[in-house]
């Protein structure tokens, strides 16, 4: 067996999301919409599925959705080929896999940003390349220029950032993003972009890297149907990158799972062609509820960090933690307030230096009700 | 950028595909039906599309279909548990790398049977590991046990064995699983099964390897939806494997994709609940495909090779070649007789001795008119 795949932990997300049916608690742990995606791209995806769309897709998605997603690139003021710089994966997780087998090789080094996404390490050390990893600084979440510049060395073949950021809620601002471009730029190297919460942003706008100057052909952008769609099941995802990186990215799809269900593509499409509206209301709403999530646990004496995108703020657990470190703190309160929550612990590199252990991920991607009887829940606790 | 992935070509289904449209032509090549899959499918589909079973759906796959995918082993004898036995993947292709990734490590040999599957040799040249590659004898493609014998060594790790086999619609006999089962059993080594035309067997039956004396144990089974129903755009596969097998698989498929589509994965529960009726007249249409392409084939002065199985049946083209190797004749024939094909060369290590070049495979999972079509078209060039 591999010794690698072997010691690899099961994510956290399906283990505290048993843990949370085990209890019946409620489960704000992995990141998944409690409501559904708009009945349009339900009635589209029926209607491809009777109007028989079901053999293979083209490896590189279907043209309609290439060109949906080419055009929703206009909104950043970027100018894509549909035919040459797009592609459908089955979702992020394979978009970011496809992209970083694309540029990065054994030996190689990819600077990261901590705390981060579950897969990006142990798909790197799979690939045999080594991680350099950079930590945000809570309570801020403040990135330091100087520590990002260490990170980068002549081993250096990419950087992966992501913004909004899971599970910090940031969104990297137009400054950060230069000092990001710059050091990509004078390293050399690719830029690979989870920008799966575009359409998540807080009253800041979301620039991606890849409209910034000398940018465009170093990045690889990823976007993301379940959580633009809040179809998180469908695993629909794109990248946009130039056409000679989607070409090396299409090899690894090709290699990894080949094509993406059909009928599901045609809906996205059609989602991808709603009006501003659409996106503007998605937003609207995830605001509202991350405000009554993070205001409900402040009030409740677990101050929360900022949180301007994503499906997820993080609170500070100290003045209730009673020593208790992060993993246990989750634990004892799925069992005892039956709310399930994520240690933000699991987002750090296990070998590296000791993680922050008093701060505790919440999503909050879920109905206003559902958000308030689980802070009716934790009262009980405090 | 990867030079490797830079350096794989596109997949031949693609550009046979991408000829066959600009032609006009009939496509033979890339292998799906032109028949859609059961309606009950297609109707559980949209129901779980209408159900709201939208968001991920768990990491091992729904717990219906795992249990369904159980169930259906036991037409082999085999009894599998499906809470730790069964992993659903985004299709086979994933399948295969998932397990290929599960057991194998940079420096590790894996025994390949040519010709074959396009994804094998650069899923396993990723991996960093090595194939060592025995061919198959025209024209009854036979296997050779010395040859067999000798690819196995120290660091061998793996046998992939794909049968019913692509592209050479070899079954596999009992006689000559024997064979592999015993080298896996004296080398202790794992056997990826790749299954996928299991229910697409003619007048021979399909023995899983997994079925053999010590295999059950050692096997990853894989099967596929999109052949067993005729959808093949649904990109629904599933392992059957040892538990403990199946966790490594798991975390192979947790880095690569991570879920498949709920309602997909619902229908395809509904699909492998049917009677066996359904199965054996999927295999009965299959044969009367083949025979028709097969015999048609035969007049016109293109011999075909035995074919018990698959999609697939290998022609000889000398006759009409004129000393044209098989991508030569390919090409010429999508111009002239509007009718596409794969040589059976793009399914031999490139790296490899040369491969046969008089042999051309067809697809015959098409309506019977169109298979008559095709035959017509062909008539015209000979
Ligand atoms: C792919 S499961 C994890 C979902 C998610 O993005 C999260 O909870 O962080
Ligand atoms: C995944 S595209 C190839 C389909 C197929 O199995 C074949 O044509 O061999």
């Amino acid at each position: 067996p591999n010794a690698f795949l072997a010691s690899l932990p099961t994510t956290i997300f399906t283990v505290m999301s048993q843990l949370a049916a085990e209890h019946d608690a409620i489960n704000l742990g992995q990141g998944f919409p409690d409501t559904e995606g708009p009945g349009l791209l339900i009635d589209a995806a029926v209607e491809a599925l009777r109007d028989y769309r079901n053999q293979y897709a083209p490896l590189m998605g279907l043209p309609e959705l290439r060109q949906a997603v080419a055009r929703s690139n206009r909104r950043y003021g970027l100018d894509v080929d549909p035919a040459r710089e797009v592609l459908v994966t089955s979702g992020a997780t394979e978009a970011i896999a496809a992209c970083l087998m694309a540029v990065v090789e054994s030996g190689d080094e990819v600077v990261l940003i901590e705390p981060l996404y579950d897969t990006y390490l142990p798909v790197l050390r799979m690939i045999g390349a080594t991680a350099r990893c950079v930590r945000l600084h809570p309570p801020e979440w403040r990135l330091d220029p100087d520590e990002l510049r260490a990170a980068f060395g002549p081993r250096t073949k990419a950087i992966l950032v992501n913004s909004p950021m899971n599970p910090a809620g940031k969104v990297f601002s137009r400054e950060e993003l230069e000092l990001i471009a710059g050091l990509v730029r004078e390293h050399d190297v690719f830029a690979i972009c989870d920008e799966v919460y575009e359409h998540l942003t807080f009253d800041v706008p979301h620039i991606p890297l890849m409209t910034l100057p000398d940018m465009r052909d170093r990045c690889m952008r990823i976007g993301s149907a379940g959580k633009s769609f809040s179809l998180t099941g469908w695993k629909v995802g794109y990248v946009t990158a130039s056409a000679a990186l989607t070409a090396l990215v299409a090899k690894a799809h090709q290699l990894l799972v080949f094509a993406t269900p059909p009928n599901l593509q045609r809906a996205v499409a059609v989602g991808l062609s709603m009006d501003e509206s659409y996106f503007r209301e998605l937003a609207e709403g995830m605001k509202m509820r991350r405000d009554l999530l993070a205001h409900g646990l402040h009030a409740l004496g677990f101050p929360t960090l900022p949180a301007d995108g994503s499906y997820f703020v993080v609170a500070d657990i100290r003045q209730h933690a009673a020593g208790r470190d992060d993993v246990t703190f989750c634990r004892d309160m799925v069992r005892e307030a039956r709310v399930a929550a994520i240690p933000v612990s699991a987002f750090y590199d296990p070998e590296g230096p000791p993680p922050p252990r008093h701060l505790v991920r919440f999503a909050f991607c879920k109905k206003p009700e559902v958000l308030r009887a689980a802070l009716d829940r934790l009262r009980a606790l405090c």
